[in-house]
């Protein structure tokens, strides 16, 4: 790792932030290295998440609100996650709208992370690089989302205030609910607005709402209605933000929040870092040996796990 | 535990069985315990998930497909899990519908499990009731799940043949694809196939099945189109199925789908033990206390992480 990358990062130089995204993209060890020593900056970002169903116009919504913000002076990082399979070629080509739209203003920093292997893996390292961001100084740190798996549950509630978007379709919102994402949104976005039955989408939303037993003092989900391809509602979706982090402030929440994702974080890294030691060659071997006396019925997987187990602990 | 519920289970009893799956989803050491004893007794049935969106009639699917094997004298253990939130009420009612058409019968064992916390727990606790149905005799078991998150796959992974069921909307068969569902499907059914736009779904899934990548040798998914609430389908759905499995017996694929699938479980037994002692209560409070300093950029994530984890290593 260059030596000097922390420093690049710390100065918002561009290149050096991409390059340390690509270091917590490659590498476990390097990227903890990295993220110890930028670490005492962040904390001044806001955070927020997007996510919803595919093709409800996150990325739209997302684009524009960047651009209300540069017009408020405010600075801007982007991690679009695209849990979607690389022969979809979805995340490409919305990169490139993006990148025409706002990708060169230099107020803006805009990364796409693709799942490569494990989508447990990419949420934590969404949440780094939305750390690199913040370190970088940016004034806002959108988290953009496909709400299709646990993992983007996971990155969409790693924000401060999580939007979850919806459009009119129905059954969209009863669909959201399945997925949980009913759960994490600090408030709705219905996109699309225009469309037949935004009325009864924005009725169906509440009354899901209803149903789910909020905490008696606290905060209750609003619906904002947007029209994002043609700018409409994107002022009031930015007020809706302020309004909940004011919130949050007030209430001390959000400071808890934050503890609260930290926790979940610190879990994370020291599981994974057992598991590399725990999963090396000669215990994957030892697994992988003792398959075929499970399948015939000869151990039990409970065997198996305990002599794993006993193993590691002596060498651990 | 009842020191004879090994042998009321092994024994075809139903209450025993019930009484074994209570145990496997309120206790971790009992169920262990319970499962080395009746280990020696599984590998006869032969698995089957049925994943898919909401409303995509997995549960009428699975109705039919139990009455058809019932008639050919098979006997069927099912698992349905469902992942919605208790406050939507949907479980109870499948339940009601299935325990009235298919409940009674001696050859049927039928049993819901539902969210409790953790998702991941979950799936783990659905394939060890796979288990236990498996050591009592019976000739299928039938793992059904709502296709919407990586915990849905997991089951829909833990059977020798796995359906995803959906339906001739507009773009199901592509938010199946972003939900990973076009990847773990053997094949497919189309349900509601006398619906507007069933051909065209049909092309739809055939053009992105084109578009993954199999190895090159390897089986190809098919669409059987069902109307499962007629009876309609239901015999080619079977016959799909014995062909895959004939398919899996003459490659040596389901010794090897076996093997593969008790790898991940023995890995997360041994996992789950691991975390179970990480995080003991004055672990727990150790990391609850230095929150804050990371919360104030005072220490970053991975250096708490390490702190945590040099201890663990003296104790473990």
């Amino acid at each position: 790792m260059n030596s000097d990358l922390a420093g690049k990062i710390l100065n918002k130089d561009k290149r050096g932030i991409a390059r340390g995204i690509t270091i917590i993209e490659n590498s476990n060890s390097d990227s903890a290295e990295l993220l110890k020593k930028i670490y005492s900056n962040i904390g001044r970002a806001y955070r927020i998440g997007i996510t919803g169903p595919p093709g409800a116009g996150k990325s739209t919504l997302t684009n524009q609100l960047t651009k209300y913000y540069r017009k408020k002076g405010k600075t801007v990082g982007i991690i679009a996650v695209d849990p979607t399979s690389p022969y979809t070629g979805g995340a490409l080509l919305g990169d490139r709208v993006r990148m025409s739209e706002i990708g060169q203003d230099e107020g803006v920093f805009i990364r796409s992370m693709a799942t490569r292997g494990s989508l447990g893996g990419l949420s934590k390292k969404a949440i780094d690089a939305a750390d690199i961001i913040d370190a970088a100084g940016y004034d806002f740190v959108i988290l953009e989302t496909v709400g299709v798996g646990q993992s983007e549950l996971d990155i969409a509630q790693a924000a401060d205030t999580t939007i979850v978007v919806l459009v009119p379709e129905s059954g969209d919102a009863v669909q959201a609910m399945k997925a949980g994402l009913m759960e994490i949104a600090d408030f709705f976005v219905l996109n699309k607005s225009d469309r037949p039955g935004a009325k009864q989408a924005v009725n169906a939303i509440k009354t899901i709402l209803m149903m789910c037993d909020h905490d008696a003092s606290s905060w209750m989900p609003n619906i904002i209605q947007t029209i994002a391809s043609e700018n409409d509602g994107i002022e009031e979706t930015a007020a809706e933000i302020d309004r909940h982090r004011e919130y949050l402030i007030n209430m001390g929440n959000l400071k808890k929040r934050r503890e609260h994702r930290t926790r979940l974080r610190i879990k994370e890294i020291v599981e994974d870092k057992i598991r590399t030691e725990l999963w090396n060659d000669v215990r994957e071997k030892s697994l992988n040996s003792s398959l075929e006396k499970v399948v015939l019925g000869n151990l039990s997987p409970y065997h198996i796990a305990d002599e794993i187990l006993e193993n590691f602990r002596k060498q651990f």
